[in-house]
């Protein structure tokens, strides 16, 4: 076996046990946040049908999708998001109740460059809802992801809104080919990676003329207030773009019921990279010290559903992802800090009173306490040493001499302080400071 | 887009939200209990270098590997166990203290035939203890497995123990060529799915002789109780066979102090599947009405670290099959049988009392309910029928009139029955019926 084998696919990462304690804290509290406001969880499988994931996704994903066959020579890959898959769902189940409300915390994969933030392997934790056209909808999927963050103790982030209806309208005022639209969208998507003359150039390669793209480069070049922009714009508009622009007004009024429009600035450079996107979409971006890109984005898919196979269904939904999250958080040391959950290392004196350390351990877990027992028949001194080195903040220690009291002690592994108890005092103790600590 | 692309991939599930609430609380249960023990929580990625994979599998499931090439050509598979990749980790990073106690509940793949219990994508939850020989981390693994089953509620369920180096002993017994074990093994684990004949039938074509096979045959018949078998098979235990049957003494001798020793019974037919496989093997049954086979399986492998490139590290672990679990506990209505876990739904009588309705909901959401308001601007009774379809015990109506005196309708959908409430009394009540369902 070569030494090669002892790597990981690049883009991909392994998480131990200290990286799964900030993770799951992230993970639990979203999950926590999206049942509050009535998302039920689904699954699906890690891979679909190809011809399921090509639907709509345009021809930059597409080059991404971890595609193979399978032993049938049947066409799969490794799903790219968690909307695709959600929306087979629903197109293969039309009796479900509408509005339904599905969250999904789960992995995805996209074969791209890895760099700060990005991997081939990441997490997503998507708020869906199918089935209802209202801006309500768009709001709460928007309010979710603003409540999730907050619980999470996150400052200084921004929602960008914008509408694929205003984008279709300024590429009109261009006079761009319908045909051409989704492949300008996908141009000022790039926006962030390849700057304001990457996409000039973008453009000029699809055939825009230099009036065309500098129309298009002037109005994407607005952001802030709904009013403000809509004015600056409104002679531009088409019945559809001015459609758009009353979407995300409303869109920003429901805000407000949540105390929330402060987080919201309209920004039509916003694009997003999707072909799905048919109406409002939105991205979360935290200002911080790293950059990490954006650390949410959604928006409403009116036809993905219908393309699928399904009725017409309308949805709109929320990705949040974990891995970017957790990583602004860090940064900011704002994640439990941890090395092991354990909360006990039980150290026996010697082999004469090992099966009463056992059984004292299991009288421990039996109360709820997250306990560890010397499994290596070491020396006393080894064993402490180890549960040190684990982190567990306290240790019981079983010797015969205690045993004979029915006595233990009980040292603390930070300040080294021994108490000795009786098995309720320990018990107590024990459990007042877990309790303590998970505050 | 032809109807094909609303399908799955074959022997692949979606899990709509009464399947999660089942596999959460299964989930959520093993976690709570490896937790219990010490254990702590590590991820890795889906797939990894093919080579990793097949390091140690044997050739049955090395057929079984989803394998593919990424886009730079180079050989990936998505993992068929979470053991592999742990061994990598634990190969990769020598400087974790020992034993590593990890958990992981993830998904692996592997293409078998679809059936009953039986699928392509499925759910392991395992525990492993890496750095130890002691037979204490056998007996350990076993007994979190069985504290698992007994807090899920499983009744009827057996342990069965062997040891690979018995097996070796009575290979080795009927003068069977040391390189040809591992293939003797794997006929042997086939016995449940192609019986007595079947096995006689692999080990024929083996090139093995009847007399040899009727050794083996007669040999691995053998179940019970350690001693009646240690005694009945003593004549033909080479050194390495004795060793096998102590070390199965001293597991057994150590869930005695758990309480755990009734589960367990020595079976000389359990071979297990997998080519890692050095000492120690389990396996846990079900004794049920369906027929999913085995609910957990594991046992040691002390080499499997060195093979892909660390240091010599003996390790063994278990695996609880989550789906299998599901399944079982199912079947036998013991698993949480509701269609949400959102407790309130929050009607509004009409568009005048919306924005006071989305308050209440948020203010609901505050006190730690989980909550979902009407989003589709529809007529209350229609806001009703959604609520009960989609099976939220409350509903909280706001209407115009009730808001002038401060109050609210709390309505319970089971029984139809309501009361009016001020918002404090509304929160308490909710609270207390909250706090009571969930016990």
């Amino acid at each position: 076996m070569s030494k090669a084998s002892l790597r990981r696919p690049r883009g991909t990462r392994d998480f131990l046990p200290w990286d799964m304690i900030k993770r799951r804290y992230v993970i639990e509290t979203i999950r926590s946040v999206f049942e509050l406001y009535g998302f039920d969880e689904i699954e699906t499988p890690a891979f679909e049908f190809l011809e399921v994931l090509t639907a709509k996704c345009g021809p930059d994903v597409k080059e991404q999708i971890y595609a193979f066959k399978d032993k049938a020579g049947r066409d799969l890959g490794l799903r790219f998001d968690l909307t695709v898959p959600l929306a087979r769902i629903v197109a293969s189940n039309p009796n479900l109740p509408k509005p339904f409300k599905r969250y999904c915390i789960s992995r995805v994969w996209r074969y791209e460059e890895p760099q700060s933030g990005r991997f081939r392997e990441f997490w997503q934790a998507d708020a869906d809802i199918v089935g209802s056209s209202k801006m309500d909808s768009d709001a709460e999927v928007i309010a979710v992801a603003i409540s999730c963050l907050k619980k999470l103790g996150m400052k200084n982030f921004k929602v960008r809104l914008n509408n694929r209806k205003i984008l279709e309208s300024i590429a009109s005022s261009a006079d761009v080919d319908k045909e051409l639209s989704l492949s300008v969208f996908r141009a000022i998507d790039k926006l962030d990676k390849i700057g304001h003359e990457g996409v000039k150039h973008e453009l000029k390669k699809l055939g825009l003329t230099d009036l065309q793209i500098l129309t298009i480069m002037d109005q994407i070049s607005k952001s802030g207030n709904i009013d403000v922009i809509e004015k600056e714009i409104s002679n531009m508009l088409t019945a559809e773009g001015r459609e758009g622009i009353n979407e995300l007004a409303e869109i920003i009024s429901n805000l407000e019921l949540y105390g929330y429009s402060s987080y919201v600035v309209v920004d039509l450079s916003l694009a997003r990279g999707l072909d799905y996107y048919t109406g409002p979409i939105f991205e979360v971006s935290a200002e911080t010290t790293i950059n990490v890109g954006s650390v949410a984005g959604g928006g409403r898919y009116d036809n993905l559903i219908e393309l699928l196979g399904g009725p017409p269904t309308p949805a709109t939904g929320i990705s949040l992802g974990v891995d970017r999250i957790v990583e602004v958080l860090d940064e900011a040391c704002m994640l439990p800090s941890i090395k092991t959950l354990t909360q006990v290392f039980v150290a026996y004196v010697n082999q004469s009173v090992k099966s009463e350390a056992l059984r004292t351990a299991e009288r421990l877990r039996a109360e709820g306490l997250k306990v560890e027992v010397d499994l290596m028949g070491r020396k006393l001194d080894r064993q402490l040493k180890y549960a040190d080195a684990k982190g567990i903040p306290y240790a019981v220690i079983v010797g015969p001499e205690e045993l004979k009291l029915g006595v233990y002690k009980l040292r603390d592994m930070r300040n080294r302080k021994e108490q000795t108890l009786n098995l309720q005092e320990l018990i107590r103790t024990l459990k007042l400071s877990a309790s303590s600590l998970s505050q």
